[in-house]
């Protein structure tokens, strides 16, 4: 392969979602050019073409921005991957064979804080080629489909969450919304023993799928509200309640709708300021605790349970598209929609187009 | 005594404190008919005194308020107290004797949630008399004075708010407002081992009383930033944050400020809606624990400590004040000021006097 040789990539540039050409990334010490074989499009992702403005305030504040980028910086997109080993950069240990599929925690290691494929400058698996640090590679085992594999990441922040709520297996779960990152909660709360888990969504397709992710229970909120229902169904239990729509506005309800020693367990990205009358936090001393950051451990850990065949995967995907198609797929996705996950395939070309279960 | 005799009592209506004749109470089942001895004036009684609108909202939809009640019903104030037994109602046990020096965790529990001096219809300490549970009276030491005895409500709260918040030894505390729930707070810090204690206030002398607390640094929010400063006294140390000051807007500050995986503690009571940008929680995964309703066990663990000389209670007390100087001491508290704890002993007239140290 020729490192002159340009690429598709696919970029958040001036508040819009472009297909573009870029130079192949070179690798440097430590890292592993990989060409990517599938990237899952988060809800996240969404979020920072909806509100780059507020996205990028809030990464100038952690100074994850510098005083030069600004929305005319192409963002490279992709974090949710299964790629393919090209090369390899100085000072590695090359302990996988060019060819291998790998997939990694979206981090560069030199770059405190900072994720591939959701920080300027980083790269992304939106792109037919990216670098990744060799220290967070994980080899995908064989008999596991790139797709399932770029699955390993939302099913990450699901188990962190679980792990962040420090549930216990007699304790009643709540999980608010039963897109990709509710499946993943609901999964890791069924793998962890939490006996009731309750899941709601407005869409009734979503929750039939929730069942088969581990929901005990279902409710649709807008037929009967999901607090006490979830409370109904283990009379003077605590509740945990997993926020995983995204929307802010909820926070302020579930605090005033939650029980007395309830935990919230956010795991939606927030950039929008909030009103919150915080008496019903205090009057009923809830704990709010916020989740975003899985560890490279519980990472693995999914990417196991993937392999040894302990997740319905199939079940989360619902679609796939080539590179191409990203912004119209972009823009289908930015309608209420039943997709769960939708995954790119950056090595060809082709519009959205839904997998059949 | 006379049951029929009226008493001077102080109450919240329509808006303003006033001093007025009511009946004597009389104990029902249970119950145990005190003279107060002495009773601290709260924070949370100038915030209903200033925010009653909001608070009775609040009550109403938490249930303590029925639809018949509203600002004109009489609310009694007072529920940090120490009480003399005058009589006891049906179905006591009478532990103690008649004239015994007792106290209270302020609730009673046939009013599940709702507490002595802080909800209309049960009666409070700004009273001559007042009415208790038998079922949670403590005998208050020969050897502790009445106001001391009256402080063992604000030690409580302070010593659950460092319960909830599950501090280790090696955590670094920073204590924001050193008022009584701030010193009640480093306090509980001190008797739990932390090692790192930093106390914040934008006042000097109570930054000074903050160390003879148990605060190992002392830090001015006006001169540098109280957070950096304490987390710079143990550098990699988990911060843990206590709000001990009771204005709410300051808590989106500390969300924006706190370092990753912080917590933070909110004992403050905030009624009034607050903006908070959830972004900042979510990215620095920080934990939010709300505080407010301390056990039996922790209230009785404060009145023992006072009672073995382990809290040097003499130098919260700031002033004390008659009955019907009241009114006129919630006008000076209203403004900002130097007071700690200023309590009132409801037996006697007199305007506020300062307590000499």
């Amino acid at each position: 392969m020729n490192n002159q040789q340009a690429m598709k990539t696919v970029v958040l540039q001036a508040g819009r979602l472009q297909l573009q050409s870029a130079a192949l990334p070179q690798p440097g010490p430590g890292q592993v050019l990989l060409r990517s074989l599938a990237c899952g499009i988060c809800g996240s992702d969404l979020h920072i073409l909806k509100h780059s403005g507020e996205v990028f305030a809030l990464y100038r504040e952690l100074g994850l921005m510098s005083a030069e980028q600004d929305d005319r910086t192409p963002l490279a997109l992709g974090h949710e991957f299964c790629g393919e080993i090209v090369s390899y950069g100085p000072q590695t240990e090359k302990p996988l064979a060019v060819g291998s599929r790998v997939t990694s925690v979206p981090m560069l290691l030199s770059q405190q804080g900072a994720g591939i494929g959701v920080t300027p400058g980083l790269g992304g698996a939106y792109s037919e080629y990216f670098v990744i640090d060799e220290a967070l590679m994980l080899a995908v085992p064989e008999q596991l489909p790139a797709e399932a594999a770029a699955l390993t990441e939302p099913l990450a922040v699901g188990l962190h969450a679980v792990n962040r709520s420090a549930i216990g297996s007699d304790d009643i779960a709540l999980v608010v919304g039963c897109g990709p990152i509710g499946l993943a909660t609901l999964v890791a709360l069924q793998r962890r023993g939490v006996q009731q888990i309750v899941a709601a969504d407005l869409n009734s397709e979503k929750l039939q799928l929730a069942q088969q992710f581990g929901a005990t229970a279902v409710v649709n909120p807008r037929q009967q509200d999901e607090i006490q229902y979830a409370c109904a169904t283990a009379p003077g239990k605590r509740l945990v309640i997993f926020e995983c729509v995204g929307i802010h506005t909820l926070i302020d309800g579930f605090i005033r709708r939650a029980p007395a020693h309830s935990t919230l367990v956010v795991t939606g990205v927030h950039t929008t300021p909030s009103s919150v009358n915080y008496a019903y936090a205090t009057v009923k001393e809830l704990d709010l605790r916020f989740s975003y950051y899985y560890q490279p451990q519980e990472f693995a850990e999914c990417l196991q349970a993937l392999a040894d065949g302990e997740i319905p995967w199939q079940k989360m995907l619902s679609a796939k598209v080539g590179i191409d198609g990203v912004p119209q797929a972009f823009a289908a996705l930015q309608q209420p929609n039943d997709y769960i996950k939708v995954v790119i395939e950056p090595w060809r070309d082709g519009p959205l187009q839904p997998v059949s279960l």
